[in-house]
Protein backbone atom coordinates (compact mmCIF):
# COMPACT_ATOMS: atom_id res chain seq x y z
CA UNK A 1 0.00 0.00 0.00
CA UNK A 2 1.60 3.30 -0.64
CA UNK A 3 1.99 6.31 2.00
CA UNK A 4 1.66 10.00 0.25
CA UNK A 5 2.78 12.87 1.82
CA UNK A 6 0.93 15.95 0.65
CA UNK A 7 2.00 19.84 1.55
CA UNK A 8 -0.70 21.95 2.08
CA UNK A 9 -1.79 25.55 1.94
CA UNK A 10 -5.06 26.88 2.95
CA UNK A 11 -6.56 30.53 3.59
CA UNK A 12 -8.11 29.57 7.19
CA UNK A 13 -10.53 32.20 7.49
CA UNK A 14 -13.33 30.27 6.16
CA UNK A 15 -12.50 26.69 7.92
CA UNK A 16 -13.62 26.16 11.88
CA UNK A 17 -9.31 24.90 11.66
CA UNK A 18 -7.80 21.90 10.30
CA UNK A 19 -9.27 19.55 12.40
CA UNK A 20 -12.74 17.58 11.60
CA UNK A 21 -15.30 19.46 13.79
CA UNK A 22 -19.24 18.16 14.23
CA UNK A 23 -20.57 21.38 12.83
CA UNK A 24 -18.29 23.22 10.88
CA UNK A 25 -15.83 22.77 8.02
CA UNK A 26 -12.51 21.95 8.18
CA UNK A 27 -9.35 21.84 6.33
CA UNK A 28 -9.31 18.11 6.82
CA UNK A 29 -12.96 17.12 5.66
CA UNK A 30 -12.24 19.01 2.32
CA UNK A 31 -9.02 17.25 1.78
CA UNK A 32 -10.88 13.66 2.88
CA UNK A 33 -13.15 14.94 0.37
CA UNK A 34 -11.05 15.71 -2.34
CA UNK A 35 -8.95 12.12 -2.27
CA UNK A 36 -11.99 10.61 -2.11
CA UNK A 37 -13.38 11.97 -5.38
CA UNK A 38 -10.13 11.01 -6.91
CA UNK A 39 -9.18 7.64 -5.13
CA UNK A 40 -12.89 6.20 -4.57
CA UNK A 41 -10.88 5.53 -0.81
CA UNK A 42 -12.31 6.78 2.57
CA UNK A 43 -8.57 8.00 3.84
CA UNK A 44 -6.82 7.74 6.83
CA UNK A 45 -5.43 11.32 6.04
CA UNK A 46 -3.23 12.28 9.36
CA UNK A 47 -2.25 16.06 9.87
CA UNK A 48 1.43 16.88 10.78
CA UNK A 49 -1.08 18.85 13.70
CA UNK A 50 -3.73 21.28 14.12
CA UNK A 51 -4.21 24.80 13.23
CA UNK A 52 -7.14 26.59 14.86
CA UNK A 53 -9.83 28.52 13.35
CA UNK A 54 -8.71 31.42 11.04
CA UNK A 55 -5.26 30.36 11.25
CA UNK A 56 -3.57 29.80 7.77
CA UNK A 57 -1.13 27.21 6.37
CA UNK A 58 1.78 27.50 3.51
CA UNK A 59 2.97 24.16 3.91
CA UNK A 60 1.24 21.86 6.55
CA UNK A 61 1.46 18.53 5.86
CA UNK A 62 -0.76 15.47 5.85
CA UNK A 63 -0.18 11.67 5.06
CA UNK A 64 -2.54 9.40 3.90
CA UNK A 65 -2.32 5.51 2.86
CA UNK A 66 -4.22 4.36 -0.90
CA UNK A 67 -3.87 1.89 -3.28
CA UNK A 68 -4.56 4.05 -6.33
CA UNK A 69 -1.77 3.86 -8.86
CA UNK A 70 -2.59 8.33 -9.72
CA UNK A 71 1.61 8.89 -9.98
CA UNK A 72 2.53 11.30 -7.24
CA UNK A 73 3.38 13.97 -9.44
CA UNK A 74 -0.06 13.90 -11.06
CA UNK A 75 -1.98 14.00 -7.36
CA UNK A 76 -2.07 17.56 -6.81
CA UNK A 77 -3.72 18.78 -10.21
CA UNK A 78 -6.15 16.02 -9.73
CA UNK A 79 -6.76 16.79 -6.13
CA UNK A 80 -6.86 20.85 -6.55
CA UNK A 81 -9.75 20.05 -8.90
CA UNK A 82 -12.05 18.80 -6.17
CA UNK A 83 -10.87 21.09 -3.80
CA UNK A 84 -11.99 24.91 -3.06
CA UNK A 85 -9.95 27.73 -4.07
CA UNK A 86 -8.32 28.93 -0.53
CA UNK A 87 -7.31 25.17 0.04
CA UNK A 88 -4.45 23.98 -2.84
CA UNK A 89 -2.35 20.84 -1.98
CA UNK A 90 1.11 22.12 -3.25
CA UNK A 91 3.07 18.91 -3.92
CA UNK A 92 2.34 15.36 -3.12
CA UNK A 93 5.89 12.70 -2.63
CA UNK A 94 5.92 8.73 -2.05
CA UNK A 95 7.03 8.00 1.56
CA UNK A 96 7.32 4.61 3.08
CA UNK A 97 4.57 3.19 4.92
CA UNK A 98 5.34 3.76 8.13
CA UNK A 99 5.87 7.45 7.59
CA UNK A 100 3.26 9.56 9.54
CA UNK A 101 2.91 13.45 8.91
CA UNK A 102 2.45 13.79 13.18
CA UNK A 103 4.45 11.33 14.18
CA UNK A 104 7.26 11.71 11.82
CA UNK A 105 8.18 15.44 12.01
CA UNK A 106 11.19 16.60 13.43
CA UNK A 107 10.34 20.43 13.82
CA UNK A 108 7.83 22.98 12.33
CA UNK A 109 7.99 26.78 11.47
CA UNK A 110 5.22 29.61 11.97
CA UNK A 111 5.05 32.79 10.92
CA UNK A 112 3.65 35.72 12.43
CA UNK A 113 2.29 38.51 10.50
CA UNK A 114 1.60 41.82 12.71
CA UNK A 115 0.62 45.46 10.79
CA UNK A 116 1.40 48.25 12.48
CA UNK A 117 -0.62 50.35 9.98
CA UNK A 118 -3.10 53.09 11.11
CA UNK A 119 -5.62 52.05 9.08
CA UNK A 120 -5.29 48.56 7.91
CA UNK A 121 -5.47 47.59 4.00
CA UNK A 122 -9.12 46.12 3.93
CA UNK A 123 -7.18 43.51 1.59
CA UNK A 124 -5.43 41.92 4.18
CA UNK A 125 -7.65 42.15 6.67
CA UNK A 126 -7.78 38.10 7.66
CA UNK A 127 -3.94 37.90 6.70
CA UNK A 128 -2.66 39.86 9.72
CA UNK A 129 -2.79 41.13 13.37
CA UNK A 130 -3.92 44.70 12.94
CA UNK A 131 -2.01 46.26 15.81
CA UNK A 132 -2.34 49.76 13.87
CA UNK A 133 0.78 51.85 16.02
CA UNK A 134 4.60 51.17 15.90
CA UNK A 135 6.64 48.78 18.47
CA UNK A 136 10.13 48.54 18.98
CA UNK A 137 11.61 46.14 16.40
CA UNK A 138 14.71 45.65 18.74
CA UNK A 139 13.24 45.35 21.89
CA UNK A 140 11.04 42.33 20.15
CA UNK A 141 14.33 41.01 18.76
CA UNK A 142 15.89 40.95 21.83
CA UNK A 143 12.78 38.96 23.03
CA UNK A 144 12.61 36.56 21.03
CA UNK A 145 16.43 35.53 21.44
CA UNK A 146 15.39 35.03 25.09
CA UNK A 147 12.87 32.05 23.77
CA UNK A 148 16.03 30.48 21.70
CA UNK A 149 16.72 27.14 23.48
CA UNK A 150 15.07 24.52 25.62
CA UNK A 151 13.03 26.11 28.01
CA UNK A 152 9.54 24.87 29.94
CA UNK A 153 7.32 27.13 27.89
CA UNK A 154 4.22 26.38 30.19
CA UNK A 155 3.72 30.12 30.72
CA UNK A 156 3.34 30.20 26.70
CA UNK A 157 0.27 27.75 26.54
CA UNK A 158 -3.56 28.16 26.30
CA UNK A 159 -4.86 26.13 29.66
CA UNK A 160 -6.55 23.05 28.38
CA UNK A 161 -3.20 21.79 26.93
CA UNK A 162 -2.55 17.91 28.35
CA UNK A 163 0.99 17.46 27.24
CA UNK A 164 3.55 15.16 29.15
CA UNK A 165 5.68 17.72 28.95
CA UNK A 166 5.63 20.83 27.91
CA UNK A 167 9.21 21.40 27.55
CA UNK A 168 10.42 22.04 24.02
CA UNK A 169 13.16 23.39 21.91
CA UNK A 170 12.97 26.50 20.09
CA UNK A 171 15.47 26.42 17.05
CA UNK A 172 14.57 29.79 16.10
CA UNK A 173 13.13 33.10 17.08
CA UNK A 174 13.21 35.92 14.83
CA UNK A 175 11.46 39.44 14.16
CA UNK A 176 11.89 41.58 11.13
CA UNK A 177 10.38 44.73 10.35
CA UNK A 178 9.61 45.51 6.55
CA UNK A 179 7.71 48.74 5.93
CA UNK A 180 4.61 48.72 8.41
CA UNK A 181 4.71 45.13 9.05
CA UNK A 182 6.45 42.82 11.51
CA UNK A 183 6.93 39.16 10.49
CA UNK A 184 7.93 37.00 13.39
CA UNK A 185 9.46 33.37 12.64
CA UNK A 186 9.42 30.65 15.54
CA UNK A 187 10.91 26.93 14.53
CA UNK A 188 10.78 24.48 17.61
CA UNK A 189 10.43 20.76 17.58
CA UNK A 190 7.15 20.91 18.92
CA UNK A 191 4.40 23.73 19.85
CA UNK A 192 2.15 23.97 22.98
CA UNK A 193 -1.34 25.08 22.25
CA UNK A 194 -1.66 28.68 21.33
CA UNK A 195 2.50 28.81 21.95
CA UNK A 196 2.98 30.70 18.67
CA UNK A 197 0.25 32.85 19.27
CA UNK A 198 1.55 33.36 22.75
CA UNK A 199 5.13 34.48 21.39
CA UNK A 200 3.55 36.55 19.41
CA UNK A 201 1.18 38.45 21.91
CA UNK A 202 4.16 38.58 24.46
CA UNK A 203 6.62 39.97 21.90
CA UNK A 204 4.16 42.52 20.84
CA UNK A 205 3.82 43.63 24.67
CA UNK A 206 8.04 43.61 25.01
CA UNK A 207 7.80 45.76 21.62
CA UNK A 208 5.10 48.30 22.91
CA UNK A 209 6.72 48.82 26.26
CA UNK A 210 3.80 47.32 28.36
CA UNK A 211 6.32 44.04 29.05
CA UNK A 212 9.95 45.00 30.14
CA UNK A 213 12.58 42.34 28.41
CA UNK A 214 13.60 41.41 31.89
CA UNK A 215 10.01 40.03 33.17
CA UNK A 216 9.55 38.27 29.83
CA UNK A 217 12.68 36.44 30.43
CA UNK A 218 11.62 35.55 33.62
CA UNK A 219 8.54 34.19 32.70
CA UNK A 220 10.42 31.48 30.58
CA UNK A 221 12.20 30.33 34.28
CA UNK A 222 9.03 30.72 36.14
CA UNK A 223 6.80 28.80 34.37
CA UNK A 224 3.88 31.82 35.09
CA UNK A 225 1.60 33.29 32.44
CA UNK A 226 1.97 36.99 32.61
CA UNK A 227 -0.95 39.04 31.70
CA UNK A 228 1.01 41.07 29.04
CA UNK A 229 0.99 37.70 27.53
CA UNK A 230 -1.73 37.88 25.24
CA UNK A 231 -2.59 35.32 23.16
CA UNK A 232 -2.47 37.48 19.52
CA UNK A 233 -5.23 37.26 17.15
CA UNK A 234 -5.70 33.57 14.81
CA UNK A 235 -5.49 35.68 11.20
CA UNK A 236 -1.86 36.75 11.77
CA UNK A 237 -0.72 33.01 12.00
CA UNK A 238 0.93 31.16 9.51
CA UNK A 239 1.93 27.14 9.84
CA UNK A 240 4.49 27.96 7.56
CA UNK A 241 6.83 24.52 7.36
CA UNK A 242 6.65 20.83 8.64
CA UNK A 243 10.51 19.36 8.94
CA UNK A 244 10.75 15.87 8.28
CA UNK A 245 14.71 14.13 8.15
CA UNK A 246 15.93 12.92 5.20
CA UNK A 247 15.56 9.28 6.72
CA UNK A 248 11.50 9.70 7.12
CA UNK A 249 11.25 10.78 3.59
CA UNK A 250 13.10 7.44 2.58
CA UNK A 251 10.84 5.24 0.78
CA UNK B 1 -22.71 72.65 3.53
CA UNK B 2 -19.98 70.85 3.32
CA UNK B 3 -18.53 68.40 0.94
CA UNK B 4 -15.94 65.45 1.74
CA UNK B 5 -13.85 63.53 -0.81
CA UNK B 6 -13.20 60.05 0.94
CA UNK B 7 -10.33 57.57 -0.10
CA UNK B 8 -11.51 54.30 -0.01
CA UNK B 9 -10.02 51.17 0.17
CA UNK B 10 -11.87 47.55 0.17
CA UNK B 11 -11.68 43.87 -0.88
CA UNK B 12 -14.56 43.50 -3.53
CA UNK B 13 -14.55 39.71 -3.12
CA UNK B 14 -17.52 39.48 -1.11
CA UNK B 15 -19.54 42.85 -3.04
CA UNK B 16 -21.71 43.27 -6.34
CA UNK B 17 -19.56 45.91 -6.95
CA UNK B 18 -19.14 49.54 -6.31
CA UNK B 19 -23.20 50.49 -7.69
CA UNK B 20 -25.75 49.93 -5.26
CA UNK B 21 -27.81 46.85 -6.88
CA UNK B 22 -31.52 45.93 -5.57
CA UNK B 23 -30.90 42.34 -4.21
CA UNK B 24 -26.96 42.28 -3.98
CA UNK B 25 -24.66 43.92 -1.37
CA UNK B 26 -22.42 46.56 -2.61
CA UNK B 27 -19.48 48.84 -1.23
CA UNK B 28 -21.61 52.25 -2.25
CA UNK B 29 -24.31 51.20 0.00
CA UNK B 30 -21.99 49.78 2.99
CA UNK B 31 -20.60 53.17 3.13
CA UNK B 32 -23.80 55.15 3.08
CA UNK B 33 -25.32 52.92 6.05
CA UNK B 34 -21.49 54.27 8.50
CA UNK B 35 -22.19 57.67 6.90
CA UNK B 36 -25.62 57.72 7.90
CA UNK B 37 -24.35 55.73 11.51
CA UNK B 38 -22.25 58.54 12.13
CA UNK B 39 -24.21 62.14 10.44
CA UNK B 40 -27.77 60.63 10.88
CA UNK B 41 -27.73 61.93 7.39
CA UNK B 42 -28.65 60.14 4.23
CA UNK B 43 -25.88 61.14 1.90
CA UNK B 44 -25.38 61.41 -2.12
CA UNK B 45 -22.80 59.78 -1.91
CA UNK B 46 -21.04 59.68 -5.67
CA UNK B 47 -18.41 57.47 -6.70
CA UNK B 48 -15.85 58.36 -9.24
CA UNK B 49 -17.02 55.66 -11.36
CA UNK B 50 -18.56 52.16 -10.91
CA UNK B 51 -16.21 49.00 -10.22
CA UNK B 52 -17.73 45.54 -11.13
CA UNK B 53 -18.51 42.61 -8.64
CA UNK B 54 -15.09 41.25 -7.72
CA UNK B 55 -12.77 44.19 -8.19
CA UNK B 56 -10.85 45.59 -5.69
CA UNK B 57 -9.91 49.21 -4.78
CA UNK B 58 -7.10 50.67 -3.06
CA UNK B 59 -7.58 54.44 -3.72
CA UNK B 60 -11.55 54.85 -5.11
CA UNK B 61 -12.32 58.65 -4.58
CA UNK B 62 -16.29 59.17 -3.42
CA UNK B 63 -17.52 62.33 -2.35
CA UNK B 64 -20.72 63.62 -0.15
CA UNK B 65 -22.18 66.70 1.23
CA UNK B 66 -22.99 66.66 5.11
CA UNK B 67 -24.28 69.18 7.70
CA UNK B 68 -21.76 67.04 10.35
CA UNK B 69 -19.09 69.06 12.76
CA UNK B 70 -17.03 66.21 13.16
CA UNK B 71 -13.54 67.05 11.74
CA UNK B 72 -12.63 65.66 7.88
CA UNK B 73 -8.89 64.00 10.11
CA UNK B 74 -11.56 62.54 12.41
CA UNK B 75 -14.07 60.81 9.71
CA UNK B 76 -11.67 57.73 8.92
CA UNK B 77 -11.33 56.42 12.33
CA UNK B 78 -15.67 57.15 12.72
CA UNK B 79 -16.39 55.80 9.59
CA UNK B 80 -14.16 52.57 9.91
CA UNK B 81 -15.64 51.48 13.32
CA UNK B 82 -18.97 51.48 11.55
CA UNK B 83 -17.94 49.97 8.35
CA UNK B 84 -17.40 45.90 7.45
CA UNK B 85 -13.38 45.44 7.98
CA UNK B 86 -12.99 44.89 4.21
CA UNK B 87 -13.89 48.20 3.94
CA UNK B 88 -11.69 50.92 5.18
CA UNK B 89 -11.60 54.74 4.68
CA UNK B 90 -8.41 55.53 4.32
CA UNK B 91 -8.47 59.63 3.93
CA UNK B 92 -11.13 62.35 4.28
CA UNK B 93 -10.79 65.93 3.33
CA UNK B 94 -13.01 68.74 2.89
CA UNK B 95 -13.46 70.30 -0.64
CA UNK B 96 -15.29 72.73 -2.66
CA UNK B 97 -19.51 72.56 -2.70
CA UNK B 98 -18.97 72.26 -6.49
CA UNK B 99 -16.40 69.30 -5.89
CA UNK B 100 -17.98 65.89 -7.89
CA UNK B 101 -15.71 62.28 -6.88
CA UNK B 102 -16.63 61.67 -10.70
CA UNK B 103 -17.55 65.24 -12.46
CA UNK B 104 -14.04 66.58 -11.04
CA UNK B 105 -11.79 63.44 -11.99
CA UNK B 106 -8.82 64.03 -14.24
CA UNK B 107 -7.29 60.88 -14.41
CA UNK B 108 -7.47 56.70 -12.96
CA UNK B 109 -5.13 54.22 -12.30
CA UNK B 110 -5.69 50.66 -12.19
CA UNK B 111 -3.67 47.97 -11.17
CA UNK B 112 -3.60 44.13 -12.88
CA UNK B 113 -1.91 41.37 -11.00
CA UNK B 114 -1.72 38.20 -12.90
CA UNK B 115 0.02 35.01 -11.18
CA UNK B 116 2.31 32.87 -13.26
CA UNK B 117 2.54 30.12 -10.61
CA UNK B 118 1.71 26.57 -11.66
CA UNK B 119 -0.32 25.92 -7.99
CA UNK B 120 -1.71 29.08 -6.81
CA UNK B 121 -1.25 30.04 -3.27
CA UNK B 122 -4.70 29.87 -1.80
CA UNK B 123 -4.07 33.01 0.37
CA UNK B 124 -4.18 35.10 -2.84
CA UNK B 125 -6.96 33.19 -4.94
CA UNK B 126 -9.28 36.20 -5.24
CA UNK B 127 -6.70 38.50 -5.35
CA UNK B 128 -5.06 37.70 -8.96
CA UNK B 129 -5.48 36.02 -12.55
CA UNK B 130 -4.51 32.56 -11.92
CA UNK B 131 -2.84 32.55 -15.10
CA UNK B 132 -0.74 29.08 -14.39
CA UNK B 133 2.39 29.43 -16.93
CA UNK B 134 4.96 31.65 -18.24
CA UNK B 135 4.33 34.94 -20.33
CA UNK B 136 7.02 36.92 -22.36
CA UNK B 137 7.16 40.18 -20.18
CA UNK B 138 9.13 42.07 -22.81
CA UNK B 139 5.87 41.25 -25.33
CA UNK B 140 3.65 42.22 -22.85
CA UNK B 141 5.83 45.60 -22.80
CA UNK B 142 5.83 46.53 -26.18
CA UNK B 143 2.26 45.74 -26.18
CA UNK B 144 1.45 48.06 -23.43
CA UNK B 145 3.48 51.12 -25.13
CA UNK B 146 1.43 50.66 -28.09
CA UNK B 147 -1.86 51.64 -26.51
CA UNK B 148 -0.21 54.93 -24.78
CA UNK B 149 -1.37 57.77 -25.72
CA UNK B 150 -4.90 59.01 -27.64
CA UNK B 151 -7.37 56.45 -29.50
CA UNK B 152 -10.47 55.43 -30.28
CA UNK B 153 -10.54 52.59 -27.88
CA UNK B 154 -13.56 50.71 -29.51
CA UNK B 155 -12.08 47.96 -29.88
CA UNK B 156 -11.40 47.52 -26.12
CA UNK B 157 -14.79 47.73 -24.29
CA UNK B 158 -17.08 45.28 -23.55
CA UNK B 159 -20.24 45.74 -25.42
CA UNK B 160 -23.85 47.49 -23.55
CA UNK B 161 -21.71 50.73 -22.86
CA UNK B 162 -23.47 53.80 -24.31
CA UNK B 163 -20.58 56.55 -24.41
CA UNK B 164 -20.82 59.70 -26.23
CA UNK B 165 -17.31 59.03 -27.60
CA UNK B 166 -14.78 55.98 -27.14
CA UNK B 167 -11.34 58.09 -27.61
CA UNK B 168 -9.39 58.28 -24.12
CA UNK B 169 -6.12 59.44 -23.86
CA UNK B 170 -3.77 56.71 -21.77
CA UNK B 171 -1.31 58.14 -19.85
CA UNK B 172 0.73 55.37 -18.90
CA UNK B 173 0.53 51.61 -19.52
CA UNK B 174 3.59 49.44 -17.76
CA UNK B 175 3.91 45.58 -17.67
CA UNK B 176 6.51 44.71 -14.98
CA UNK B 177 7.72 40.98 -13.59
CA UNK B 178 7.99 40.45 -9.97
CA UNK B 179 9.22 36.59 -9.09
CA UNK B 180 6.39 34.73 -10.21
CA UNK B 181 4.03 37.94 -10.66
CA UNK B 182 3.24 40.51 -12.79
CA UNK B 183 1.66 43.67 -12.35
CA UNK B 184 0.52 45.81 -15.18
CA UNK B 185 -0.75 49.39 -14.27
CA UNK B 186 -2.81 51.59 -17.05
CA UNK B 187 -3.62 55.47 -16.17
CA UNK B 188 -5.92 57.24 -18.40
CA UNK B 189 -8.18 59.74 -18.32
CA UNK B 190 -11.69 57.78 -18.55
CA UNK B 191 -12.26 53.90 -19.10
CA UNK B 192 -15.09 52.90 -21.12
CA UNK B 193 -16.45 49.56 -19.61
CA UNK B 194 -14.16 46.55 -19.24
CA UNK B 195 -11.16 48.71 -20.91
CA UNK B 196 -8.69 48.06 -17.55
CA UNK B 197 -9.35 44.29 -18.35
CA UNK B 198 -9.38 43.87 -21.77
CA UNK B 199 -6.00 45.59 -21.78
CA UNK B 200 -4.95 43.10 -19.49
CA UNK B 201 -6.36 40.15 -21.41
CA UNK B 202 -4.85 41.38 -24.79
CA UNK B 203 -1.37 41.67 -23.01
CA UNK B 204 -1.87 38.07 -21.58
CA UNK B 205 -2.68 37.09 -24.95
CA UNK B 206 0.55 39.04 -26.44
CA UNK B 207 2.39 37.55 -23.96
CA UNK B 208 1.62 33.95 -24.70
CA UNK B 209 2.15 34.40 -28.20
CA UNK B 210 -1.36 34.12 -29.25
CA UNK B 211 -1.61 37.43 -30.12
CA UNK B 212 0.76 39.20 -32.54
CA UNK B 213 2.22 42.57 -31.72
CA UNK B 214 1.44 43.72 -34.82
CA UNK B 215 -2.28 42.13 -34.96
CA UNK B 216 -2.85 43.72 -31.35
CA UNK B 217 -1.74 47.25 -32.49
CA UNK B 218 -3.80 46.93 -35.45
CA UNK B 219 -7.09 46.80 -33.45
CA UNK B 220 -6.02 50.03 -31.91
CA UNK B 221 -6.44 51.42 -35.64
CA UNK B 222 -9.00 49.56 -37.01
CA UNK B 223 -11.77 49.50 -33.69
CA UNK B 224 -12.42 45.71 -34.66
CA UNK B 225 -12.39 43.74 -31.15
CA UNK B 226 -10.41 40.55 -31.24
CA UNK B 227 -10.84 37.46 -30.22
CA UNK B 228 -7.47 37.01 -27.95
CA UNK B 229 -8.77 40.72 -26.69
CA UNK B 230 -10.10 38.75 -23.91
CA UNK B 231 -11.46 40.26 -20.55
CA UNK B 232 -9.40 39.50 -18.16
CA UNK B 233 -10.97 38.39 -14.37
CA UNK B 234 -12.79 40.55 -12.23
CA UNK B 235 -10.20 39.50 -9.04
CA UNK B 236 -6.76 40.22 -10.59
CA UNK B 237 -8.12 44.59 -11.08
CA UNK B 238 -7.47 47.04 -8.60
CA UNK B 239 -8.63 50.51 -9.18
CA UNK B 240 -5.29 52.36 -8.00
CA UNK B 241 -5.95 56.33 -7.30
CA UNK B 242 -7.92 58.78 -8.91
CA UNK B 243 -6.73 61.91 -9.55
CA UNK B 244 -7.52 65.34 -9.54
CA UNK B 245 -6.60 68.90 -10.28
CA UNK B 246 -4.96 70.86 -7.33
CA UNK B 247 -7.72 73.62 -7.86
CA UNK B 248 -10.48 71.03 -7.69
CA UNK B 249 -8.91 69.90 -4.47
CA UNK B 250 -9.28 73.73 -3.04
CA UNK B 251 -11.84 74.35 -0.55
Amino acid sequence: MRNILLRVAYDGSAYSGWQEQPNAPSVSEALKAAIYAVTGESSDLAGSGRTDAGVHALGQAASFHTNCAIPAGKLPLALNTKLPRDIRVMSATDVSEGFHARYSAVSKEYLYIIDLSEIQNPLIYSRAWHFGRGLDIGKMQQGAQAIVGSHDFKAFMSVGSNQKTTVRTVLKAEAKQQGSFISLRFSANGFLYNMARIFAGSLASVGSGKLALGAFANSLESGIRLKEAITAPACGLYLASVCYSAEALEI
